[in-house]
């Protein structure tokens, strides 16, 4: 990987940092200045205005039926000039070349800078996720799930770095990324937005990826603004469901879906978006507490707050909170809004004009919002330039980003079997065995992407990259055409079945099929399913590939751990592959034919059923299963537990050291293990400490994880891995919703290793 | 009904109610007086005695072994002398008869009122659930659920009076009985005991079987005291595991969980037990919260607070927030517990002993739960004669318990298929019609009665009466035996198919296949599930008798809704009975053979799909469904949807009329509409009143239950069926947590007929 940080150019930190304080002391006193004098000119719809974001399709010839992302110059003038608009948002549709968006940026700042009164440039917001999403030919990294397994928060920096380029390339400066939802409800069908179901994990990549969006500064050609969402709870739906009532009790939140918002706010994310949703029959949008009393006063959050789609007038027409429209603006704003996706209307400009007018909403108000808003148009160079920079188109795309995305889809892939043939595991193939190829997921790209893929349903083939490979195509520059025969369908169709007996009719004259199954790429609602079992057709063709007799492989290519556990016993290897993104299918290969040691581990509980919802970090009253009898200790029962994955290597560890046993105040103390390589492939593998506090006062989780390290191992041998640890690593939430780390005895374990350490 | 009524005895209710006020005040201040001196004299052993259950296996030769009933008269020395128990529960592991319990009572007495200091007699708790479930050849009712389905209150407050004659015809008198528990999660394996997912049905249903129970007079020998449970949330668990965390916002607990303990606290119930398990990371046992500011000030209940069964040192060693068991102790009676059901040791005697003398638990706590247990047993009439009651005994079994038993069942079978065969529906059958009956819940008594049936599990058939019939008994009565021929396993077998080709081999000679699957007995943790799918091997049976090509009947004896959407197209009929107890088999053949038309209504969502849970009162959000293109309405979609069942006639419904549409304050309106019975049969059908908030400062639900009535209308005939409703009837919980009806308007429905009204 040293290789690819050399060649990113990176701007001068040590200069930087040595000038910084004073430097940025007097940047922030000139800018308050200017916002100041600027916010004196301001009309009240100007001001309104600023806090309207609107969706390219207002803007388009034939609205949402545009397909090439030209302008209609009437809509233009209406948006910015008649209606003051500051902010648009994404494409219509699907994704647009760089040049496509240098035009479109540049036509409405041409009208935002050179024919308002106070020429204040619109700031252009986008969903890019995973990659740049709207952009053609940009790189797509795998998805945050499959980055999670990489358990290398460098990787996460990376996919965030590398997508602030070639949206900034694209023209656009800020970035409706990362998601930070804790995702424990697999149902739900943006759990592949998610980290999976650890807070830990999700805070170190989430914040990792901010790292990586801002890290350079905002205005550099290299940095976007993030926006952490969506705050808060919104990937908990009680049935699963996209933007579904939740029901989170404020112990809950705090200890499973809090610290992750907390930790990226302190790593400095600009901008934060509303979860859609309601907790515990209050929509978000609607919740002062949550987005005055928690975010604001309690989290210090000083950035903009902006709504998700049409999540204004949703509390009317949706939620039912608000019986007009109007009312609905009316609570949104005085909850703590700064920002209004509205986007398809000007209604919202007209209801807070209104409002503002009748004292219903005050000035303040507006103004505290206006000011955040033109706060980070300032931050992001916007009034120094508000138009596509050079120096960023000119950074879209380096080959670079591949060896990355590359990097990233490699230690993505989760090895979950591997079963002996013979003497030795049926992985990896060799480059020369006959393999037949089947199942809907072979010679598919939007299966190996997913959601948020050059389309928002990631769907459409079309849009991408003629260079990017299907698994077939990369099985064959590893094979040879000759040895790898394709049969069968190449889409998803979960109500079709597969021709099974023509497929397989010729299984005799191959070595090993290699079977591509799992998800179609959905995005948000659409997505809903109401049961995690693969769909039937996919079993049948699971089930007589087995019974053809011959050593069957099983590449899953999904979105969430879509239930397998009738077909895994007749597997011989399994690779979890998530949606793995550009170079997924290069990754996938690579892990079957042994060019790569796979090192992914599951950043979920993989269910064995749809009811299966037990997760790793549950309470002892979880882990037992009682009956008639007595009572087991199989309540824990995944088809594969958090972090499972299998290597090409074996890993041994040491009994683990501490530095001392009993410790107190704020000690730090250190823990550490050997571990040692004990196979015959070099190897990456990441240590991860976690803990149990014996006795609470709120019953403690049965495990949490704390730290995770991943490093390189050569085969044979042995290296030592070191943690620190102190009290606010041991901690929880109370009762009283105070983190605590409360005086007793503390299990901690690494792999099979435990110790037991005592705070006081 | 009305013959049941005179022949069941009653206590001379009009003569009490004149006399009442005076006579019960008098009473309560002797009794209060005679507390007094007894806890005068009373040592703090004797005290912490009386908070003290154990099992009867502490007392039984050979304790858990031991299948007689027989008691060992040193344990009982120990039990009732050493340690001056006050408390004992349950038999040892099977039902007794009627003069097993009477010995066994007779024994405890003895020594409890002749050998102790103060002469105190013990209260003997029992789980008699759906009827008397410990004591041979008693009458079984169908399991709450099914009576849920009945909408028929009164079958209720029968169900729980004849189970309170035929406990205390046990020499029992306190019963561990109703559940209140909303069950809101199908996974869960005490469904069964819930009235299903609606709060109102719940509080009504609930609050008859409190009435049933103690509504003649706790002296009564047709009363016993019955105990609310569990005491909160416990129907709720995140998983649907029994006895694991719930998480149950405020909020939420109040809407859905609680109005039904406050209504039975309004209706007199005697005592409550606790949710075993932890709402929001605390355990409720300890939760002083939920168990003195909620349970005591806001609901005002006076009575016994119990635990669950090992409830306290599980505080210790399954919950682990008490580092020590006695710590355990110290917490969940300071947190507000009376009587540990502790029951398998006598360390909650030591411990507590010693917590009072260290002062850690205060006197006043302890007199506190003293005076309460007392009162019970003085209430109880236990001081006036605490032996079985020879005119209690008289009432056991009375053939009038049978007829309302198989009223009861008939009214709960729910017909959820009647497809046409040509010109008329499949059902009724005829009654010389050749008939294949199959599946394992054909000749089953378990599955006919589900858990808490002369045993914990119920799955022992050699306990339950020779007279009770299976559905193949029920069925050759209707028939003769030459018309019904039984192919196949009598047996639940998750694991084994079925013997398919066999069964079916001869279907050619039959007209009609009646198939029988479902669930075998199961109770609590043991009948846990990670799937809502009938298992495999049952839907492979469906399948190879729909393909057989004559029409096909199921019949469903189940716990929780199993999921069959894929045999239901496949179906002609199809009969939902739930656990429908002694008589349960006569019901199901009445309702095949036309001797009774159905009329029963589901109290729950059928779910499609394991992950299929939104519930009938879910919000706007969850009805909707997007597409790529755009939303449907189809969020909400059940197998069949709550409330759904048919009849063998039809129900045209008149205009909804109201006495005014607009009201306020107080004001009561009334709210009728007319109901023609259009079939060719008389039938009992429910009405059923929902209501809609608008628009509400909390989202409001889709629909909520607000009334039922359940009316008798002949064939041809026209009834009109009027509710009244006020405010109370159309309030929610508010975000302040208070009960509220907010001005606006308000959807009432009824059927296919729907009315606006406006509340001021």
């Amino acid at each position: 990987m040293k290789r690819l940080f050399k060649k990113v150019p990176k701007a001068g930190k040590l200069i930087i940092m040595a000038l910084a304080f004073n430097y940025q002391n007097v940047q922030a006193q000139n800018q308050d200045q200017k916002i100041d004098r600027l916010m004196s000119q301001m009309s009240l719809e100007e001001k309104v205005g600023q806090m309207t974001q609107i969706d390219l399709n207002l803007l388009a010839v034939n609205g949402y039926q545009n397909t090439d992302g030209s302008l209609d110059k009437e809509k233009l003038k209406k948006a910015i000039l008649e209606y003051k608009v500051g902010s648009v948002l994404n494409p219509v549709g699907r994704a647009y070349s760089v040049e496509t968006w240098h035009k479109i940026i540049t036509e409405i700042q041409d009208l935002a800078v050179k024919k308002t009164p106070n020429k204040i440039p619109v700031i252009y917001g986008i969903d890019a996720v995973h990659g740049t999403t709207f952009t053609l030919n940009s790189t797509l990294f795998p998805h945050n799930l499959g980055l999670a397994a990489t358990r290398n928060d460098e990787l996460a920096r990376l996919s965030g770095n590398i997508t602030a380029r070639e949206v900034r390339a694209s023209g656009i400066r800020w970035n409706f990324s990362p998601v930070l939802d804790a995702g424990r409800q697999p149902l739900w069908s943006r759990f592949a937005e998610t980290w999976g179901e650890d807070t830990y994990l999700t805070k170190q990549m989430g914040v990792a990826t901010i790292q990586g969006m801002e890290g350079d500064g905002l205005k550099n050609p290299t940095a976007v603004a993030s926006c952490m969402k969506h705050f808060i709870g919104y990937s908990a739906p009680r049935t699963g469901k996209d933007r579904t009532p939740a029901h989170i009790p404020d112990i809950i939140l705090r200890e499973y879906y809090l610290p992750q918002f907390k930790a990226a706010i302190e790593a400095g994310s600009s901008t934060v978006m509303i979860n859609s949703a309601e907790i515990n029959g209050i929509p978000t949008h609607a919740n002062e507490y949550l987005l005055k009393e928690v975010l604001r006063k309690e989290l210090g959050f000083k950035g903009l707050v902006v709504t998700d789609w049409e999540d204004i007038i949703r509390l009317h027409n949706r939620h039912m909170i608000a019986s007009t429209p109007k009312e609905a603006v009316k609570i949104a704003i005085n909850a703590g809004i700064d920002m209004s996706m509205v986007p398809n209307d000007y209604s919202f400009f007209t209801y807070l004009t209104e409002l503002v007018k009748e004292g219903q909403v005050s000035m303040a108000t507006i103004d505290a919002s206006v000011r955040r808003i033109l706060k980070l148009k300032y931050d992001l160079g916007l009034f120094d330039n508000p138009y596509p920079e050079k120096s960023a188109a000119s950074l879209f795309n380096l080959p670079e980003y591949g060896v990355a995305a590359l990097q990233a889809s490699r230690e993505s892939i989760t090895l979950l079997k591997n079963e002996n043939l013979g003497a030795s595991p049926v992985l990896p193939l060799k480059k020369n065995a006959k393999i037949l190829l089947a199942g809907p997921g072979a010679d598919n790209l939007p299966s190996l992407h997913g959601c948020w893929s050059y389309s928002w349903q990631g769907n459409n083939s079309k849009y991408y990259p003629s260079t990017t490979k299907t698994i077939l195509q990369a099985i064959q520059e590893k094979t040879g055409k000759s040895n790898v025969t394709f049969y069968g369908s190449k889409e998803y169709n979960n109500e079709v079945n597969f021709a099974t007996e023509s497929i397989f009719k010729n299984a005799s004259a191959f070595d090993f099929i290699v079977l591509c199954l799992g998800e179609d790429a959905y995005a948000e609602q659409p997505g809903a399913i109401d049961d995690l079992d693969l769909p039937v057709n996919q079993l049948k063709l699971a089930k007589a590939a087995i019974n053809t007799g011959k050593p069957v492989i099983l590449v899953m290519t999904q979105g969430r751990p879509r239930v397998i556990n009738s077909i895994v016993p007749g597997m011989k290897g399994i690779i979890q592959a998530y949606w793995p993104g550009t170079k997924g299918a290069d990754a996938i290969a690579d892990v079957l034919f042994g060019d790569y040691n796979p090192d992914g581990r599951l950043p979920f509980s993989y269910p064995a059923a749809t009811g299966d919802l037990v997760l790793y970090d549950h309470k002892f009253t979880e882990k037992i299963q009682e009956t008639a009898q007595g009572f087991e200790y199989n309540g824990y029962k995944p088809q594969w537990p958090f972090g499972f994955g299998l290597s090409y290597s074996t890993f041994e560890y040491s009994p683990i050291k501490v530095s001392q046993k009993d410790f107190s105040g704020n000690e730090t103390i250190k823990v550490s293990v050997e571990v040692k390589n004990t196979g015959q492939l070099d190897g990456k593998h990441s240590v991860e400490l976690y803990s149990k506090d014996l006795f609470a006062s709120v019953t403690p989780d049965s495990k949490r994880l704390r730290k995770y390290k991943k490093v390189a191992i050569k085969a044979g041998e042995t290296v030592t891995v070191e943690f620190e640890l102190n009290k606010s690593d041991l901690e929880f939430v109370s009762q009283k919703l105070e983190t605590v780390t409360e005086p007793g005895e503390f299990e901690l374990m690494i792999e099979n290793q435990k110790v037991i350490i005592s705070y006081k």
